[in-house]
């Protein structure tokens, strides 16, 4: 595995060597046989927040690794460690109040039908998690992010795929969580880093994995998801896949304020190159001059946008590639061309299309995500085609609709975008994903593969399941569920 | 599809017809439709209760329904239907509190990085949910059973695929199901059935369906498990598939109450012809005195059994088989001889295997469910042997210890089944499953193919995804997430 410079393409060192299939089984084993130890939550605590500390000691070293590999910028790096370290502590305060071990407790009640015995239930670890790291997330969504941070606080064992664009970075951070591991007094194999792409399938299909968690492409996603599903004992994936969140503007906000939403949408598309997973990569605006001024504000902000470089340079060609093919249907017109933008570089740009003609059939192509700097915006000519291009869409992670006081469309319109994502906004943009109580980054298929978040305190969730103890005595309880809740957990 | 009377083998009517591909997707696209008028939750609760009233209105003609098509008994079934009943309506408590909403507010705040902006998340419906009837259960699992209440607490609609082993029963309990619908102001369809064995798979995939709930056989769970994994978008599958339901009596166990334990056995195997999901049907005695004096309860108890009439001819035949091919195998033995009892009723019995033998391997069979009123006996000679049959386990809905006071084995195998199953009872049997919140229904794959239960109010949870509303109106919000909280509900 070499690490590459996006900037140049050129390699710049040789970092490690793709996992053979022995090495495979041995890192499972030697991540599986940590179980026990990490059992105990206060060392699970310590190794989280010393984690934290000791990535933000080494923030300078990271950055620039993360940087040199990914040509994020160290701004954006520098942010998203925050976050990184941020996660980590706030999973290490999780597993210290220990509500997510979801402690039930019922006493004998000989009166029910069939009686009940005494029953106390908690929620315990699912055994190794494979984690994926993602490209365009070398820290908050790879080897130290929000997957292995649940991961870890759920008790469980984490090995982690390393992104081929970016397996220095990941070597930094392994080792620095192997290093938060001995100092929290657990074994170091408590996360275990594999490189290749052959490790990602014989991950998912090894028999001491007990869940996935993942980040990256509808189809690399869906292949790990149909191994996972087609093992004699399948196993939880929990992927995010890809999202083409769709956005609404309403014939009154477009008539109230097209320069604004234009300028808008011009920054979250290109924010990052095009690189989130909450692009807003496909948008419904009205034909007729209120839609054409937001057109003239999207086409003035997108030109002045200057060429940049993507995560990677097979990234590149598959953008430059799939721009060119889109923007070669016919009826779509690209007011700002997207493509290269040099030797290294993209340019941002954007495609229209007109409803009626997409929604003759034919126009699947435009209906896919297409990661980097370009979005589709589709002009409608009436609020049933407004319905009728919705229909079209796959899930999404989020959608978003611009509308203005008193609009007699939004409520309608609303409606019909709820079912579509797992997170709707109005008047804002989806890039920039806030980490709190009320988050929910997710939706339906191919957004993500389950009901579940990867964002926030309840993505512990999971790596757990509940066992119900019957009938047991108190000395053979984990103190958790003992009488008199010597541990001063939240119980009911 | 024919009614059957399993005491006779002679069918009695023909109740419904197999439903064509066509009448499949209608009832689909009928249940899909009632999506919004389930969206009032004060409606469904009122479904919930009225449809428990209806059911205990013809509490005789149902009894006498699914009696006739499964032998279970007035008794079992008269206590069946109360447990059906009272599910029904615990679900309407659930409805009625609003905490399954799960409702969480976040406040905007400029500070943490990025912002947070206003954030309102909740649970909504995921649409309509497939269920599949279970053969054992023709009330408390079936049509009126958990999965349905669940689904239409959660506002989903519901298609049920009826089991074949009763027709009747399924269109009687439809029937008053859809009345209940009526009398609470809601359409008929949202609650549909259908027949057949081709219609299980056909629901499954069909576009409009958003989930299923199963419980049945490994091999017909495994069928359509795989096919919602294989759709263009996977959909949530919650099967409960098999169980072996382990059962390890230590040494002291053995020898302080032999006797009772294996009287205990006797009546756990035996109850309801062996046709609980929860029946213990692999158990690892001691080798040596004490164990050959459980062996000697056990057969005094089974002995006195008397024959007893299985769901169908089909599973009948599949027992006199299955226990036919377990007992040929070398070195297992059948102290009591379970098999054929008459031209339609089966005789209970046991097999007898010494664990050296088991584990020299051949024996696959004997780790496998034989439904109907069987266990198997392993005979260990040593503490390893234990760890090491416990090893060749798959996943159980329970694991059972018998112990005595101090016990010095408890400890350590006591650690060991907890990773086999998801209830773990000491001294006591599994079959009978309390209805309360500590419950848990649900287990390591085979036993189901998700983390959640199927019994208790947390099931619920199977049929909802979180959507959160960012920056959105209050006059745009559901009333559930307005400010002020107008409904009063239970919120973060």
């Amino acid at each position: 595995m070499w690490s590459v410079d996006p900037r140049t393409g050129k390699p710049r060192e040789q970092v490690a060597v793709e996992a053979t299939a022995e090495e495979i089984d041995q890192a499972v084993r030697a991540a599986h046989a940590t179980r026990d130890a990490l059992s105990d939550r206060t060392a699970r605590a310590a190794l989280l927040r010393t984690a934290a500390d000791l990535l933000d000691e080494a923030a300078a070293h990271v950055i620039e690794a993360a940087d040199a590999e990914t040509a994020l910028g160290p701004v954006r790096l520098t942010g998203e460690l925050a976050r990184t370290t941020a996660q980590l502590r706030s999973f290490a305060d999780v597993v210290d109040e220990g509500a997510f071990l979801d402690v039930r407790i019922d006493l004998p009640d000989p009166t029910t039908t069939p009686p009940t015995p005494d029953l106390r239930r908690w929620k315990i670890p699912l055994g190794v998690v494979a984690v994926y790291a993602a490209s365009n997330f070398p820290l908050a969504f790879s080897v130290p992010g929000g997957d292995t941070a649940s991961a870890l606080a759920a008790g469980c064992p984490v090995v982690v795929k390393a992104h081929p664009d970016h397996p220095a970075t990941s070597e930094l951070c392994a080792s620095l969580l192997r290093r938060a591991a001995a100092k929290a007094g657990l074994p170091e194999d408590v996360v275990v880093l594999v490189h290749g792409f052959d490790a990602g399938v014989a991950l998912v299909r090894h028999p001491l994995v007990a869940a996935a968690g993942f980040t990256g492409s509808v189809r690399g996603g869906r292949a790990l998801f149909d191994a996972a599903a087609a093992r004699p004992a399948p196993i939880p994936f929990h992927g995010e896949l890809g999202s083409l969140n769709p956005v609404v503007i309403t014939d009154a906000a477009a008539a109230e304020r097209a320069a604004e939403i234009g300028a808008g949408l011009a920054g979250s598309m290109t924010l990052g190159e095009g690189q989130f997973c909450t692009k807003p990569g496909f948008v419904l605006a009205p034909g007729g001059e209120a839609g054409d001024r937001f057109v003239d504000a999207l086409t003035a902000a997108v030109s002045q946008t200057e060429p940049g470089v993507m995560l990677d340079h097979r990234m590149r060609a598959a953008f430059v590639s799939g721009v060119t093919e889109r923007a070669a249907l016919p009826g779509v017109a690209a007011p700002v061309t997207p493509g290269s933008g040099g030797e290294h570089t993209v340019s941002a740009g954007f495609l229209t299309v007109d409803a009626a003609t997409l929604l003759k059939g034919g126009y699947e192509l435009l209906l896919e995500e297409c990661f980097g700097p370009v979005t589709v915006v589709v002009r409608y000519g009436s609020r049933d085609e407004i319905s009728r291009l919705l229909a079209l869409l796959p899930g999404n992670l989020t959608a978003t609709l611009h509308l203005a006081d008193e609009d007699p469309q939004a409520p309608g319109i609303l409606a019909e975008l709820t079912p579509l994502a797992g997170r709707v906004l109005v008047n804002g943009w989806p890039t920039g994903v806030a980490v709190a109580g009320a988050q929910h980054h997710g939706g339906p298929y191919p957004a993500t593969t389950s009901t579940s978040t990867s964002v926030g305190a309840t993505a512990i969730e999971r790596w757990l399941r509940p066992v119900t103890y019957q009938s047991t005595p108190g000395r053979l309880l984990p103190p958790e569920l003992q009488d008199g809740n010597p541990l001063g957990l939240p119980r009911r």
